[in-house]
């Protein structure tokens, strides 16, 4: 196999399996040739994607190392893409009846779902996530385009508690708005003890389901060590949980004027 | 940029995007190289695509032309990994008081949702499908990599309807023991007319919620072009969807015995 084509296969196989830890034996024996020239192989595909942003690839040495890529996005690229995104979510056709904002198309798409969690992951990579945790239903496809990233298992809490689960444990929660309470079950099977846990959602107000994810995490004796949310509402200032990261701000929702106001959170870059 | 290095970037360009056309004015813009040049560079990573089995790159001609990349595993592969995935749905801690399967933790996987999306891509794209609907919770991992495999847009029927989701088509349906009445609502916005929708879900039995959404995507004039799911169980051989295609076959579970009878459907390769 020519040089040429061991780039191709080595490039897709990277991409594909973002923070996975491959060693150079695998490429060697898949590519049959020698670990020197996957080496020089990996090199130049380092360099191509250093140069162009497209992520870095981290060398791990020892008996057990090999080659990881991981997504690293400029802050750049990184705000042209949040530009993006909030144009798409201040289209007038989101407002919903009773001053909403409809985002499930924007957060369920592959594309967008894809980047945000590459995002999430960027952010979070270095304090160690063992697993993303969400709850169903909305969050799930950015928590699992996360988990993807991270190379880490996805756990959703449910509203309600399925039979087919197995046994979970349960709490009861309390809204932002201090007006409801809630249920949020996770199955005892889902989560070890002594995980280090990324708390992923799409839309946060008070706090309240944050703050139940928190409370849900500690009852399994999980560390949250980050809590991520693509939009959070500026109003209440204050919520019910304390450290998160918003990539979204939405400022209010102008029914009358058919208005959206949705900004970037300037903190984040 | 020399060619190794247009070759790695084209290559991730290509797998992180599949069945996106991709125009060679792209490439050549951005890589700062002539047409012909990236013109070359596709051959080669076509050619070594092909010869290692990762899938396919085609040219689509004229002016929206360009190249699009899509996975292609073979029979082979495609049974090596439900071989796989059988051993780890057979591991006897999956058993659930009442006789029931967990799997949650498999089809969450961000590692096996993306292959197992890749798959009913693969044997649905020639249908053409515009999108993949699923319901509400376990499925929708796995519907969502099945969508971003096809590139189209993924939705999710709830089983409630929410006031942040606007305006809905709510339906009843009966569950396959004819037991139960259930309810499952689309935002009304969710799915265009005229869609062609694949229809995805983890685990089938009697077939009243695969019923269910195709109703559902009636009500929305929606073709349903195919029904993909993961696991169906042997029993009952009748289901209330006629053409739907499984991955796996449960036979049974023996709770005594504490062993999972699973096979890979043998009418799919």
């Amino acid at each position: 196999m020519r040089r040429s084509d061991r780039i191709a296969l080595i490039s897709k196989t990277l991409s594909e399996n973002p923070n996975k830890v491959i060693s150079l034996n695998y490429f060697a024996k898949r590519l049959g040739a020698a670990k020197s020239s996957i080496s020089e192989d990996l090199d130049i595909i380092k360099n191509a994607f250093i140069n162009a942003g497209e992520g870095e690839i981290v060398t791990i040495p020892g008996a057990s190392g090999g080659v990881r890529y991981r997504t690293q996005r400029s802050k750049q690229d990184i705000q042209k893409f949040l530009q993006d995104f909030c144009k798409i979510l201040q289209e007038e056709k989101r407002i919903i009846p009773g001053g909403y904002l409809y985002m499930t198309d924007a957060v369920f798409s592959p594309v967008y779902s894809r980047i945000i969690g590459e995002i999430f992951a960027q952010l979070f990579i270095d304090c160690n996530p063992t697993h993303v945790l969400t709850v169903e239903t909305k969050g799930i496809p950015i928590a699992l385009m996360t988990a993807r990233a991270l190379n880490v298992p996805m756990v959703s809490a449910r509203r309600d508690s399925r039979v087919t689960e197995g046994p979970s444990v349960s709490i009861s929660y309390v809204s932002g708005s201090g007006q409801k309470i809630h249920n949020m079950s996770l199955a005892k099977r889902a989560l070890p003890e002594n995980a280090k846990v990324l708390i992923v959602d799409d839309f946060m107000k008070g706090g309240g389901t944050a703050r139940g994810m928190m409370e849900l995490a500690a009852e399994f004796k999980a560390e949250v060590i980050g809590t991520a949310m693509v939009v959070t509402t500026a109003v209440p200032k204050e919520k019910l949980v304390r450290d998160f990261t918003s990539l979204l701000i939405l400022e209010r929702i102008d029914t009358n004027e058919g208005k959206i106001y949705i900004n970037i959170n300037d903190k984040l870059l």
